[in-house]
């Protein structure tokens, strides 16, 4: 090697030790006749000296003409600090340079390699490789190797066996949209990039892998939002001879382990909601429960409300005509939040009246520090009722309430965007708390408005609750048959999802009918599947967990972004290096495609 | 869990316990009012019992109507067997069966689930699942597992951090041909999979990660041959502040890891062998070293010799026409072979004239047991040269001399096949052997006659030998130039390659320029690569491990496919789940794509 040491491992015990180091000039002082320079590699900093009359004048005038970033290789001596630097690990040290060659200069980079940097995004992006020099970048990346390796770890530890599915497969209709690849060998024929190995792992189940895992890319062709990117990677799971309940344990227990592993901390068994809880009490199928602050109802006129519990309605028949027309009435309580401002209520007001939440307004009551309660609707509700509400809420003085109404699914969600927005106002939404849970027993199918028919809540492979199967024979009752599917929700973030699934082609086609397939399409898409059900398919199931999303709420990043080494910008573009880009007449004529772009 | 036990655990001391087993009906037999079955799951088989009068005849008149492959949940009580097995790690036990659940049951299998199949090729690609259950195939993929699981535990354990790189990159001119992905979001434009994450790796050199690897996807759309799959995998690895012996003795490190880990071999340090003397003592720049017999030279008119050794020439002057006009004279000595008939030595002569071999004769010259040589060309050598013959080749009574030639290059690779063929007729080629080495120093540039230009014979991102570099000023000795390249080889396969990388822009431009890039072109293509060298770009140096290979070479198989769970044929098409095939109008057009087969 080149070096002897890195740049973060020299401490006292090292002096008078001499030593060789590589790395990047962070940066240069010269004061007092003594020239300074960090220098800088993955592992840390590490300071040199040069002091007139000490050093070689030579070796001086070297080390003068040092810019940022230069690429060095130096050797010297350790010597003990005169002033020490206790927030460095190597601060006790120095090392007086005998030795100075530069392996590179450099050009002044276009922004600082801080870990505070002046460089606005679409910059850093075009110099990724920049970018990857500072520290909380470079440190999101190892820690999304520690993450991976604890994975493999933990599951090899367990019987899975790592078995890599292919990247060129086939274009299926249901999901997202496909990337294709046109094949040259087939004319006019096209491979898929994966949306998921969804239909492999299942296969690998019949073929009696019974314990498979993989970390894996997986590709989607969707519009992109800041926390999507057209290439991510999953951990995809998959057992055989399981029931609902030996998933949730196995996988539990991964992310306890990587949570010890990785953050030090034990976060103990995970609790469970069931989707129609999480719905009613948090408005959201993946609910923050950093913090409590459940959804109470005053009213509720639902016809077939999320869970059985009635709701008395304490607002009907007091003539406040938006309660009286409002299929739902729901709240929440802010604790200790009655100081806010007339300006901060207007601020609430607006919030939930934005397009995307889609409120019509917003009721608020204060419990004053007499116990009585101060509403925006006194004219219509008399305090004693504004008591039962209190009480309804357990509120206490110095309580805010805060009440929407209108549409039940439509007010459920936008009083869950209000109350994560309370609770980041209140901090209740710490970075370093974590919160996990199980969320189980999601309905089976939604009904799509726009196209008239079912779709497969989580995918068309996961099995119906055996005790709601005889729901599916009844239009009516469709909808409210239960899947065996599960997610892992962490701090309000879906980190995983999976369910048991279809091990029956009886049962697989009628899902694939239900889903409006007919059964040739059914046959010419998952043919395979079908018929592999048929020689021998055991129960299984599994769950795949979005390892960018999981790393990044490791890291305390709300992107996942941050966490790839080199990520795609909104438009799927890596300005780096200037990709996608067009291909030669040459390439499109042996693949036998054409471009036929609108306008050109 | 549904089973309290897997089908391959359960011993003597087991006797007695009451169990649960999950797995699929190897067999059934019926015999002396015993009904057997063999139970099996991926960590083996375990007999289960029905005995009539023991086992209720409910549970018989059940188990009766099992076929092969029906996929069962058997509780029953471990007992001993009267007959044991020693062949079958549970073959002291049977289970004597109380409750038995079909949990599936299975059609006949297309072909038998034994070790030995009589499932063809075709049959068991379109049943890969089936294919799957049988063991040796599912060996190799719990090998693979093994394989990865150490190589990522030994990087990791050497400060290496696995970093994705992006799958969708961009089209390059250099190399294979790419598979390309059309861009939705940006019509007309395509992205390229990558045939290896070459530029990235450098790339992360650049930002400082300073120890990569990843185990990783690659892509080449090249017509197939049994041992190519357009996605194939590699354990790809780069380091920085390294020069070639640093490279070497990591990664020797990693193989020997290996060896020991996987198949429990001490495998010592790894030989070294030029380029040079490959080519010139084996014909071949991957020797297999499992086995001596190098090249004897009889006679050298080569302008530039592989190496600076003179040949003595002895055998011009003695009006033997092959001999005088042939460029290269040289052969080797099978041991002990002088006992090859007639009938054989004919064979011999057929293989090497094979076109794809293409020497024009053979000659040979066998050494009796009184030390006389006996030739087929003793009409023009007399006893005393032929006693020369036999001191170069340094051969004994029973040798057996086999002798090519003509022009250097093709006589040497003609020779090269012969040696092969000649050791594995002496069993010389064992599976179990393995001879691992480094082969180094490679020319850096090979001139294409078709093309008129020097090709990078590693890629256009290796260095140089720095003693060599002026070598590449003068027309005629550019092709001498050699390379910080190296290649690991094992039995004759190439199993891992790298180089030390260019880091200087200018090198870096010079050579885009030797292999025909203009300085426009150079920048299009790799602009952000020259840009980054610029930025501080540290010496490094890496190597990428042909992972199916190693794979196939650790289990003993001479197909990479039998390593790669879902592999495709030929036409590069996959034809259990139909793929390529053809996308609907609809995406096409949201692709701005349009098919253009000719003929259609």
């Amino acid at each position: 090697m080149l070096r002897t040491h890195t740049c973060g491992e020299l401490r006292l015990e090292h002096a008078g030790q001499s030593v060789t180091l590589c790395g990047w000039v962070q940066r240069t002082r010269d004061k007092g006749g003594i020239l300074w320079i960090d220098l800088r590699d993955r592992y840390g900093l590490t300071q040199l000296a040069l002091e007139e009359g000490v050093e070689t004048a030579e070796v001086r005038e070297q080390a003068r003409q040092l810019g940022r970033e230069f690429v060095l290789c130096v050797t010297g001596k350790v010597a003990e600090r005169h002033s020490k630097n206790d927030k460095m690990p190597t601060g006790n040290i120095e090392i007086r340079v005998e030795k100075l060659d530069v392996l590179n200069p450099a050009k002044l980079p276009p922004f600082l390699i801080e870990d505070d940097t002046d460089g606005g995004d679409d910059l850093r992006m075009k110099y990724r490789y920049l970018d990857l020099r500072r520290s909380p970048v470079r440190r999101n990346l190892e820690l999304r190797h520690r993450v991976a390796q604890a994975t493999r770890r933990f599951l090899d530890g367990q019987e899975f066996i790592e078995v890599e599915t292919p990247v060129l497969i086939k274009s299926t209709p249901e999901g997202a949209r496909d990337f294709v690849v046109p094949s040259r060998m087939n004319p006019g024929e096209f491979y898929a990039l994966p949306q998921s190995p969804q239909t492999f792992k299942q296969l690998l189940m019949v073929s009696g892998f019974d314990r498979y895992f993989q970390i894996v890319k997986c590709f989607r062709d969707e519009d992109l939002r800041a926390d999507r990117q057209p290439e991510f990677t999953q951990i995809d799971c998959e057992m055989s001879f399981v029931e609902q309940e030996d998933i949730l344990r196995t996988f539990e227990g991964l992310v306890q382990y990587l949570f010890k592993e990785v953050k030090g901390l034990e976060i103990g068994m995970l609790p469970r909601m069931t989707y129609a809880d999480a719905m009613r009490f948090y408005g959201n199928d993946k609910p923050d429960t950093r913090f409590e602050m459940k959804f109470v109802e005053l009213k509720n006129a639902e016809k077939t409300p999320p869970t059985a519990d009635q709701t008395q309605d304490i607002v009907s028949g007091y003539s406040f005509p938006v309660f009286e027309s409002a299929e739902l009435v729901v709240g929440i309580n802010a604790i200790n939040s009655a100081v806010y401002t007339r300006k901060q209520l207007d601020e609430l007001t607006e919030f939930v009246k934005r397009p995307q939440i889609g409120a019509t307004g917003l009721i608020y009551a204060r419990v004053e520090a007499d116990g009585s309660v101060k509403s925006s609707v006194d004219k219509f509700y008399a305090q004693e009722v504004l008591q039962q509400w209190k009480a309804a809420f357990n509120a206490a003085p110095g309580d805010l309430l805060l009440i929407l109404a209108g549409e039940a699914n439509r007010t459920r969600k936008a009083l869950s965007e209000l109350r994560l927005e309370i609770g980041q106002r209140m901090g209740l939404r710490n970075k370093d708390t974590f919160s996990p849970l199980w969320v189980v027993d999601f309905p089976l199918l939604e009904f799509n408005e726009e196209e008239n028919r079912y779709f497969a809540m989580h995918h068309p492979f996961t099995s119906p609750k055996p005790e709601d199967i005889a729901l599916l024979d009844n239009p009516q009752t469709i909808g409210q048959v239960r899947a065996n599917a599960y997610d892992m929700v962490i701090n309000g973030v879906e980190v995983g999802g999976g369910s048991i699934r279809i091990h029956d082609r009886t049962v697989q086609a009628r899902m694939f009918s239900l889903l409006g397939f007919s059964d040739e399409e059914a046959q010419a898409q998952f043919g395979f599947l079908l018929d592999a059900f048929e020689y021998g398919a055991p129960p299984h199931g599994g769950i795949a967990f979005g390892f960018d999303r999981l790393c990044s709420l490791f890291g305390g990043a709300d992107s996942i972004r941050d966490f790839i080494a080199f990520p795609k910008n909104n438009s799927g573009r890596d300005v780096m290096i200037d990709s996608p880009s067009p291909i030669s007449g040459g390439q499109l004529k042996e693949l036998s495609i054409a471009t036929a772009v609108v306008g050109k």
